[in-house]
């Protein structure tokens, strides 16, 4: 029942037992008896809960659950019909993942490479428990490094004139294929048509502590305000530029001696950690959003 | 039904039908479903739930709900009497507390001010909800400061003579009047009689990062190895120097300027904000402790 | 010669012929060679220096020497006197402050008292090495507290009707008796004629992380924001609201757990760090200005 | 006169005619301005100098200067003997480093790859100004790796039975070859007849806060004491095991959910960073040893 992998020097069991459980929805009384009692009822053992609940009173309510059932393969699609009656009755969004069903993941890169490198170098560590199906860039630059690691590089070039072309293109090679868009310092915004069907599934890093220095440029914006601290926000990406639900943020202290590029320099050990951090949650299925915010159960 | 608090501005307002149940065992099938259940089918609306198991097969696991019930001050003798055949099924360590019975609170103290400052600081501003009840010291030195805030301070003098004596005394005026005793940087070593009916229950303040740098003079210590970094360390007192359950700990980045007057003067403020929080957290019912390590619900 | 100070346990001598020179001026050769020749010729001893320089090439230089001179309250003038001559030559905006000549502090606060009492706590530790002239507020509730120090305070209401004239007694207060305002979570804002002719000399704490969340309700804002680090921001006060030279920041990381009055509980202890650092380096004379940012030798 | 590097869009200029030098010496009058008057008369211009002195009365003065002289290349030779006078008047230990002349680096590591990668990418990216002239290694697993990059690899592999012969082989692989040797999560104890010519050249990463857990398996201590932040540490080698002058640390929080495994991880992190930043201070002369400890300008 266990698969074994065994990554530089680590050695992970993965239970192909074992799934998660996440779930927002209105607060009421009886939810979490309600929930234990049917997994309990249906003989999954709950190996981890975490619960949150917004204003106790008319509030909203955000559960993650782990937990393992014997014959999980099996039986998974009868455990969800019969769950949904449940979810039905107290209006919840929910899903079940299983950690065998491993996420696949799209890396989407323009010319800086030190969130593509760090990705690639935890994934290959066993940090990463996710397939890396493609990495997608506007330039060829990481071509041959990204191939080297038997990962399929589609060079979509974007100008003003081939944006709309390109965009195609780039909807055609995920769709149905990934389950998360990760833009690795991706310098090219969006269209609307690739975020509509990703929402809650597009993961950007901004180099700056938003929602300060939205926008280009933002470590010379940083220097000419004067800042003591910089840092760097992973978010989901929504219609709005730099304005999607924050997953996760990080900071490094600086002073006058660091001029833009030493700014640069430091920030990029702040995205690389930050993006890594946010994208491994994702992955593990630790966030849920609700409006412009994440619940991030770590 | 509701008790209102106007302390600095912020209005607090406690539901006298609110308690936080805590429970270690070890792990196995249907507890959570059980003891929510249990809260369900008694009336209970659970608020926030926390879990934690180490190691699933075979480990513990640590819970810590909190719940409304209404009429929770009539009924919670029954809900324990009832709760009790639970918990023996599952060789459940369990408590159950209300947040209108505020914890007592000793503060023991010796010459050194700021983290009891920090504390009736802290308190008067309604950030530690809890009762006061007494300051015990070896010195006479705050007797007015404290007493200015209406809180009665015993001076018991320690001199190698009279110690055996001075901890008599220091187990009349806490015993079965105080819930939790903090020692904030209380010079002295406590009596093996003073700990044990407080086990779990005495937080110290050590003003190192531990385990480095335990006993005397850590900054001192700390200067002549050269660290980058000092750090402060709250813990639950053992019979142990310095070797109880750490409960929270946190640092600040030094440098090759700083001498020991200047690394004093930096971990006075990471002292009194290390020691805040784990009594804020002890006070919270946060804390589980399992062995020698605590599991920090926060 | 030297003056012993005993405080909290601490022992700090000054030696009254202790100085600092802090010096802005356009880059070019022969700088420091010159500057530490004359202090060498006056028989003057160096004991700290730190200097910066922004692009060698045409751009600016900054310095900050700490220096002995036998005899130095006899000989400061002629030791200006003399100095004036090579500072035109390098046209130099430049001072000499003594160590024993301690700076004259004016606290204004309004109803939240967690900056004016950490300063005063500070000040009291001797980690603050200043006079506290007066306290200056708008409300009338920290009187008596405040007068428990021996510090003059001074009530001015301020309404809409009576800005003006509550201005022009703040001027009247302030004028010519204190070298630096600190604005200890003062939630008026300042008349551009108390602003003049402090320049560089009104330190602000304001309850962000700038420039994200300037103006009112900044931990509002950040809990709309859902941002998972909030911080706060030391700036001296210029006529554009919370657009001040930025001298120090810090952060502290929060959940989603956090609602705003656990922000502002949070916030407070960040508030009191960061402020407190800021009129510590004030007072020590390590910050310069340049333009809209700040030099801090520390 | 410049000479121009172009790395991952970053343009950095490099001043043949600059250059930097340390100096350590018993503290007395007169020092900074003797050595910047010398500097000055020999058409130096100073771009940066830090100083720092332990205890002025009696005690040890640091230094380190940053000066830009025409045609230095031709007279660096007659610019040291000048200064050689005035280093013997004031029992200097001096040093004077060309930026063009860039340090020669030996990079050891075992078989945990994380830190080695680190240094290379960050070389790659041109933020850390040296050669790269060797990777010295006891397992040959990154032989590829390393020779994909155009750096030699020298698989020298040490057994009880051979570590004497080994450590002939390592000194001779980089006796006069190399001025700074990296240890990048290098597991064996290196030789005296190692460590002894290249005092202070020797740089180790250890995965603790030290002095806490030194020696084998820290992480395992680490969960083991129930620790709430764990840290790494970079330190100069000497001949006392994980006792050397301490460069730099770096801390990160944990929790009790965070098993041994998973402090690896995060650890891994910590590792690289704080390993990279001593890296990149010694190449850029930043560090001064004083008995045990650094002084480090940065």
């Amino acid at each position: 029942m266990d698969k074994h992998m065994k990554m530089n020097g680590l050695v992970k069991s993965y239970d192909t037992n074992r799934a998660r459980m996440l779930i927002s929805c209105p607060d009421g009384p009886g939810i979490v008896s309600t929930v234990s009692r049917f997994l309990f009822e249906h003989g999954a053992n709950i190996v981890q809960s975490d619960q949150y609940t917004i204003d106790p009173e008319g509030g909203m309510f955000f559960m993650r659950i782990e937990f393992d059932l014997a014959q999980l393969e099996e039986r998974i699609d009868g455990l969800k019909q019969d769950f949904a009656k449940i979810a039905g009755r107290f209006q919840m969004e929910w899903n079940i993942f299983q950690l065998s069903h491993k996420k696949k993941l799209a890396i989407f890169v323009s010319k800086e490479d030190h969130c593509l490198v760090e990705l690639l170098w935890q994934w290959q560590a066993g940090d990463l428990d996710a397939e890396i199906s493609m990495v997608v860039s506007n330039h060829p630059d990481m071509k041959e490094y990204v191939e080297s690691f038997g990962i399929p590089y589609y060079h979509i070039p974007v100008t003003p004139e081939t944006k709309r072309e390109a965009e195609q293109k780039q909807l055609e090679v995920v769709n149905g294929k990934v389950d998360l868009i990760v833009l690795a310092r991706y310098m090219q915004i969006l269209s609307p048509a690739l975020i509509q069907p990703y929402r809650n599934r597009i993961i950007n890093i901004h180099h700056s502590f938003l929602p300060a220095f939205v926008g280009g440029k933002p470590y010379a914006q940083a220097y000419d305000r004067g800042v003591k601290i910089i840092g760097a926000t992973a978010h989901y990406v929504t219609e709005e530029l730099d304005g999607g639900p924050i997953i996760e943020q990080d900071v490094q202290r600086v002073s006058h001696r660091d001029d833009v590029a030493e700014l640069k320099r430091i920030g990029r050990t702040i995205e690389r950690v930050v993006l890594a951090r946010a994208v491994k949650w994702h992955i593990e299925d630790r966030i849920l959003v609700h409006q412009n915010k994440t619940v991030v159960f770590n």
